[in-house]
């Protein structure tokens, strides 16, 4: 092999430029950095400062605003002129560091989010550190991608042969699904004549519960929300399935055709998981395509108190998990599993002359992600999930999701024992809604006191549910997906929110 | 405010814990590490080691081939039980930091990618630390992305305000566009009623040179490729006017809807622009949505021998822009920004009762970037493209824009000087086809002893370029993204090319 031109001029050694020229400078300057020796020692101190970060999260408010002042320095032009990268990492220290959206911290229980883990955000370093494409081709990081779609099948109970996508999040994960489905199921070829061509209305079934993902995915792929059926719900807040076989029965008596039912393992509002087998029978009956939404619920199949309620899940022709919710992996990461390899393919390959296969080479390697899903271009996001599920292994990974199933129930304990507070709903899973009622309050007034309340318990800093709307009233929601949380968090809830609730009623 | 609970009893205070019953332990488990000393030694290894690997890129092979024992390393099972984080560390030092896919090195020019930078890899570990949601909310990561979008305004000549999203990459960003503009165009309430609903044809019009993910976007929105009109070629590959207008005017004359002309600012395959200008005026007439490709080619405008061709840009309806290719920074990094924010809005937002924004609290804050894309949970990839561009400017950038397509002319000349060497199109921008051809030789066989350069260029880890087909001949395909790459490197290109093609010749 001939040797290498940049191999005796390294960028760093100053030695082999002996008092370079302007013009041999520009020749040679590249996006590395100037000096190596600073940029390691700025890297160092980003490492220190990051544990540390993580390690005290704990004692610091779990959210603050972002102060005026610091809002106006987040407003700069784009810089045309370079700046020093300890400057810069300076400016992030100041402006950027302090005031995150809260949830890394042990009593952020709001919408529904992840922690992240230490070394998962590692393993996003070393990640954009080699930086790969995963597209196609012959590589490491691809055959890692491979392997954690591996376990996502063992996992859900997916078979060996099905295929499988790393994605941004729920949302992409269902957009997949569902595609799949609509082409799968549609009659005609939807990807060359598009929804236009159908002689049938095309129909998609949830329940009224279903996250707004999948109305956008609907949208998205030209069916119209006005064909997304949303079924009745049971008092559990899972789907009703007569309603759901009603609805079927009287859309193909009316000459349309039902493609696909989505299925909720875990709703957002309130953790509700509807009946996966009896849709799983009722969609096999029907020929419809199967799909659940797990993005919440899938993963808890590795816990022990949940595993059970979600049966049936294993029979899905497609299913969506995310694994930035609750398996902690950082932002983003989720996966859509598909049944039927072929059909997913067909769904999304599209392979032009510039990115033909090789037989040998950069090129090579049989499997080729791009030809599952929207993107061409993928970054490793693989790897923190590899990394982060090889630390902790997924038994547990499955007690942290046990036990905030456990932490739900011990919140709602919490609740019921107090005079002034109300559960709202059914404890599905592991999301507690209640409010605060002192009595003798009108409707309106209660919603206020509790919108009150949460305000409160965010801006001092001490807790952070969300709200929601149940069956028309306002409530504050606890999601507690947080690998931080101890018991003594929820009981600082109970009483901050008694506190602030007394004095605002007062 | 009262104490926090954690606060006298932090995770890595071992006293804190006096001798502990493995209950105990249990109950106070979590995914950080057991022993933070540990992990924060470990910590500082990978740093070192992420930055010595950067640092020494050139002076390894371009790509090597995963070795049939790793690929079997890579194939393991669901581990059930942790493993010590210095020992999955290891694992990744010995099985997948030696196969990368080589889109770092100088010497790749496959496909199109960037190499990344240190500083925005260094970025991504903050970010994965922080790992906030940017769906929305008030929090300081949110204002980056605000930031960083307007700076992306500031690049195409977009007006300040035009709406803008980070997205996954060039294929995210087109499908974001040309859904606005069905939902623009079409006529009626396409979200609502599906696009079977249409009384007419919905056309989109791109080159036939478009990047295939324009017509993944047409399937995916359920318009059918049917629906995609392919325009002819100039001889320089751009769009040919004369015959979109035809083209346009006929469907117009049949009784279909055109909605929308995908420009492309450097087409994958040879980097040519479409003429952007002539196609806006084309648009404006005619009502059409202008959309542009602007992957490869946007980022251009920071370049001061690029600039010129991309007049015309600045009008377009919608823009799609790659940052992880010409901008180098770490993957998935990309933009769309759309001229008309509520028509961006109209097309994405839905804002169900759980994502409801509040007036105080973490859910203030004006802008939800979940009403302008297909996600939901997003991750913190500003911070990546905040960071670089503050530590080289934009003027520095341009400049790495330029030198790459001096380069390309550089390697043009190199060709044209060698009697075996032939140039197989004009080179547009960046990206330089050729072929060997030692005369004498069938055009079958030609295309083979090329396939063979190129995979002797790849296995020998010398350099890295792909192939691509023009005009039904196969030849190797040069696309100079790259911030590393020196003029030697092209040396060393055309020296081993007529090397390895004499052998295989002979």
């Amino acid at each position: 092999m001939p040797t290498h031109p940049h191999a005796p001029m390294p960028n760093d050694s100053p030695a082999a430029d002996n008092n370079p020229s302007a013009d041999d400078r520009r020749a040679h300057e590249s996006l590395d950095p100037e000096d190596w020796q600073r940029m390691r020692a700025l890297a160092h101190r980003m490492v220190d400062d990051a544990l540390t970060y993580l390690q005290t999260v704990a004692q610091r408010p779990v959210w603050q605003p972002v102060p005026p002042a610091v809002q106006t320095q987040l407003q700069g032009k784009l810089p045309h002129e370079p700046s020093a990268p300890e400057k810069v990492y300076d400016e992030f220290v100041e402006n950027i560091l302090p005031y995150p959206l809260g949830n890394i911290h042990p009593r952020f229980w709001a919408w529904y989010m992840g922690n992240g883990t230490v070394f998962g955000a590692l393993a996003d370093l070393l990640a954009a550190t080699m930086n790969p494409n995963h597209g196609g081709g012959q590589h490491a990081a691809n055959l890692v991608e491979l392997q954690v779609i591996g376990w996502m099948k063992e996992i859900t109970g997916f078979p060996d042969t099905a295929s499988g996508l790393l994605v941004s999040g729920g949302s992409m994960a269902n957009l997949v699904g569902i595609a799949v489905a609509r082409n799968s199921c549609a009659g005609f070829d939807v990807r060359r004549y598009g929804v236009a061509d159908s002689a049938q209305k095309l129909l998609v079934y949830a329940s009224s519960e279903t996250h707004s993902c999948n109305q956008k995915a609907v949208e998205l792929l030209g069916l119209g929300n006005e064909n997304l059926r949303k079924i009745d719900l049971n008092d559990d807040y899972s789907m009703h399935l007569q309603h759901l076989a009603d609805t079927i029965a009287a859309d193909q008596q009316a000459g349309h055709r039902p493609i696909c039912v989505v299925a909720t393992a875990g709703t957002v509002n309130t953790g509700a998981i509807d009946d996966l087998n009896a849709i799983a029978d009722l969609c096999q009956q029907h020929k419809i395509w199967f799909h659940v939404d797990g993005a919440i619920g899938a993963v808890a199949l590795l816990a022990d108190n949940v595993r059970a309620k979600l049966c049936g899940l294993e029979r899905a022709d497609s299913v969506a998990m995310d694994l930035h919710k609750w398996l902690h992996i950082p932002f983003e990461a989720a996966c859509v599993l598909v049944r039927d390899r072929e059909l997913h393919r067909q769904t999304f390959s599209l392979m032009p002359e510039y990115l033909q296969k090789n037989t040998r080479g950069i090129a090579s390697g049989g499997h080729w992600f791009s030809e599952y899903g929207v993107q061409l271009s993928r970054s490793f996001r693989a790897l923190k999930i590899w990394m982060t599920i090889k630390e902790h292994g997924s038994k547990k990974l499955g007690r942290m999701i046990a036990r905030n199933v456990a932490q739900a129930q011990y919140l709602g304990r919490l609740i019921a024992q107090h005079p002034k507070l109300e559960l709202r709903a059914p404890i599905g899973l592991n999301i507690v809604c209640f409010r605060f009622n002192p009595g003798n309050v009108s409707a309106a007034a209660l919603g206020k006191l509790n919108r009150a309340i949460l305000e409160n318990l965010q801006e001092q800093g001490l807790a952070a549910p969300s709200d929601t709307t149940l069956r028309g009233e306002y409530c504050l929601r606890v999601a507690i997906c947080n690998h931080r949380s101890r018991d003594e968090d929820f009981d600082l809830l109970v009483r901050e929110t008694i506190r602030i609730g007394d004095s605002l009623a007062a």
